[in-house]
């Protein structure tokens, strides 16, 4: 068997205890004679199963009572219509800080159903930076932030002050450090990156959000109809829940967030330090907004063809070295290193020998 | 390792080599040191796996050329709305034909976004036959059926006759037999029953149906997103796509609907054949519009608590030998034996034999 470090930013890689654990309760799970993609979801096998996800959400991330924690189909692309569709309802306004490419969607959507106010943009500087709130709307229905910036490699270290309810698309974040829900009106995640494989969104709502929902919706787009449900209003993607779950018991044997935070704090630094001490490749984010999870790095080659051609060989022999899924988003350019919880520092070791050999062979 | 008989209605069985499969790549596929789960869906690896799938789509559903095959999510509970909110856009009104809880909920959808009409309806049967067209609209926009009714057992053996494009819910019907997709202008399946586990809806839509959606849609509601992003505008659900591409491998090397076909008219004779000479069970549904895959049946007690009863012990008892999920749905009662693809023969002949033995020792 042969296993890769797998900087993809998303689906991305999974603890190796946690797959292996699916693999051996593939065919018979707990002695049911079943496997999980088989059972009812109206049995009573799977609803101990969802259960105990929903339960180790709250544990692992500290919900408060007061919040709903629901799984989703979708990821953060249906949320983009759903949020405004029913919280966008009270002054039918909105608004965004500008930070990327997934921050640039979720205002696009919203725009259909009301005005999207934009409060800050790190457009003028390739989202290079996160923006200070400017121009907020104190009687707008909601701030929208995207907390971490995948494509961008930004992260909010610290909140926006708003005096209106905060909702933060946390897909890159969630459980990569402690977050202080409480500061949320609603969070919510694509599963593929530190929460499980693609196919299930996590999203986690302040109770008294609940009451702007209008009445009549499509009952698929209504929040109040999983909540309702328990999640179960049809057949939920049940596999990914249990996956989750799995994850999730993972993260609580290893110390749960907060030694998550260190190691993924030690992961940054090895790769952050490197990249800010080598002549041959940079990081282009500002220092304050770096991103813990998403890491993308250029050369310093000035000819744009020369650049490209260095960024190819740089990608394919990582692969030959088995560090793979290196190539940075398009709109970005060079590289990228995705170092997810699941990825160890040997991995982001590795690679950061390996750029240390390559900048000695290729920099002049 | 134990494996049972499951008669569940969805999620329900897969083909123990298509588990056994994903068992022993869940760790590294093909190679790649990656799982399926961890592959990043950009990545040449598993563009080859939904590639695989499409194309096993239309093989082994003889899919014509001028259709689109999609892969999303929401399962047919969105398609509820995304097809009227697509589709039932020329002269906003569609015809539906009410055979059952889920035709139920396609209609109160389509009735947020227009005129939605019942041409035919079994309720005053308790859904126990499918109706004749009645009163049928030339100007519909489309006729909507509910090809195999889940809960209810009822089949399409004949198509209804009609002039507007028909489109159909085959969530419980799909890969079950040969299936003329050409009558069709549009066809979706939930994947939990016959094609994989849940969180993938498959689509087939005639192309000139396209030109019918609206400008300005949420991006994730307007079919034409995602045809034209291949079912990869956002994150697809990729293991379960996946696992729907390791089901269609299996079903080709068995022969394909046409074998699935026999065999699952032998395993449901077999079942309705001793329902229709048991003084103690018997099928609630007419004859000529039983389903192959969902086979409903109660029993000859006619005091309600003795009936529930009954029921129940006779759920116990079947469990106890390893054939379990026989619960009926609560609005039909009695039991319900789900005898998909993936059940063997041998799961119905144990079932009818188990039946025998309750019937000679629970009938006076």
């Amino acid at each position: 068997m042969k296993r890769v470090f797998n900087f993809s930013a998303g689906p991305s890689m999974l603890p190796e205890p946690v797959l292996g654990k699916a693999a051996a309760e593939m065919l018979d799970w707990n002695g049911t004679g079943q496997s999980v993609m088989e059972m009812s979801h109206r049995s009573k096998a799977y609803e101990s199963i969802i259960g105990d996800a929903e339960r180790l959400v709250r544990e692992v991330l500290n919900v408060p009572e007061d919040y709903h924690v629901l799984f989703l189909q979708g990821g953060a692309s249906l949320m983009f219509h759903m949020i405004p569709l029913n919280f966008m309802t009270v002054n039918k306004k909105a608004d965004f800080t500008l930070t990327g490419a997934w921050a640039t969607k979720a205002i696009e959507e919203a725009a259909k159903l009301g005005k999207a106010n934009t409060v800050g943009s790190s457009k003028d500087k390739k989202w290079s930076y996160l923006p200070t709130l400017a121009g907020a709307d104190p009687e707008a229905d909601y701030l929208h932030i995207t907390y971490n910036n995948t494509i961008e490699g930004t992260q909010y270290h610290t909140l926006p002050d708003t005096k209106v309810p905060l909702i933060a698309d946390i897909s890159s974040g969630i459980l990569s450090e402690p977050l202080d829900i409480s500061k949320f009106a609603l969070v919510y995640a694509g599963a593929q990156k530190n929460l499980g494989p693609a196919g299930v969104t996590l999203v986690i709502i302040k109770k008294d959000l609940m009451a702007r929902i209008p009445a009549g919706l499509p009952a698929m787009l209504s929040f109040q109809t999983h909540v309702d449900n328990g999640s179960m209003f049809n057949t939920p993607p049940c596999y990914s829940i249990y996956m989750v779950k799995l994850v999730l018991e993972w993260i609580k044997e290893n110390g749960g967030t907060k030694a998550l935070f260190a190691a993924n704090k030690k992961k940054a630094e090895v790769l952050y330090n490197f990249l800010d001490t080598s002549k041959f490749f940079y990081s282009p984010v500002t220092k304050a907004d770096r991103s813990l999870m998403n890491v993308p790095f250029l050369v310093r080659v000035a000819d744009p063809e020369a650049n490209e051609a260095m960024n190819k060989k740089f990608v394919k022999e990582a692969e030959a070295l088995d560090l793979v899924n290196l190539a940075g988003h398009r709109s970005v350019g060079g590289m990228r290193a995705s170092i997810y919880n699941a990825m160890p520092l040997a991995g982001v070791e590795k690679l950061v020998q390996f750029m240390k050999d390559f900048e000695a062979k290729n920099s002049n």
